[in-house]
């Protein structure tokens, strides 16, 4: 069982650094305990950490979320409407950006962590599939678009 | 620049563990570095580290090898036909056996890292970004299939 002083520092990390590093709000459900993870959106970072704990963050997010959130990232220098590798690394950044403020505020809890350099994957129909305690964090934006953000700990 | 000490220690850890865990010799290609991994084959595993180099472990495989290979690692016990959540997680394992060496391996030549948990990922059409020095290890099985294993460095 994970504490829940762990998911309070992640909410807490996630939903401010994502404001920051994308100028868009992100709200986020109740976090659910899953089994697996399963299907996912089309577009998938991947980033380890070890330490105290260790296991994976993995955000996964449609590719109109993604166009939608580097645009914002770009501060309208530029629109896209596709993904393309600048975005792809855009989306990983982002995530690392979120990945090391979790690490900071886990830290601060009392669960130093290291993480890991991100892996962008993006495809169709994948599923994920990782061993442990999988906690998922819904995330809705302003648009009523979704993403999500997994906490795997092993 | 990646020290070839870093690239003999991945080559001799890789087809050592990957022969013992999966009964499967893989002979690898030479070592190529790439800018980009772009498109990848269908199950994917990611494997983060980190330590006195940061990076990524990916394996990347075809579905027919990704069975040839849990088929082999059952030991004949049971016979698979398409991969399922007991076969990609079998898979994950090898990932994580195979980088665990590899950890060993570079500790020894002088480089300690730091492995994270694996993620698995089973797709279409999926395409990896990630970012630094990527050294791509083109490996061939017996039966002439192709998986891939890539070092990413930071």
């Amino acid at each position: 069982m994970l504490d829940v002083k762990v998911i309070n520092a992640v909410i807490e990390a996630l939903t401010g650094t994502f404001k920051a590093a994308s100028k868009t709000t992100i709200s986020l459900g109740k976090p659910q305990m899953l089994r697996d993870i399963g299907d996912s959106f089309q577009i998938i970072t991947t980033i380890g950490f070890n330490g105290v704990l260790e296991g994976n963050l993995i955000y996964s997010m449609p590719e109109d979320v993604a166009v939608s959130i580097v645009t914002n990232m770009m501060g309208g220098m530029m629109q896209i409407d596709k993904i393309d590798d600048m975005a792809l690394s855009a989306i990983g950044e982002l995530a690392n950006m979120i990945s090391g403020a979790i690490a900071i505020s886990l830290e601060k809890t009392g669960f130093p962590i290291n993480i890991t350099p991100p892996s962008v994957l993006n495809g169709e129909k994948i599923s994920v599939s990782v061993h442990g305690t999988i906690l998922k964090f819904p995330g809705k934006l302003l648009d009523d678009k979704e993403m999500d953000v997994f906490l795997v700990v092993k």
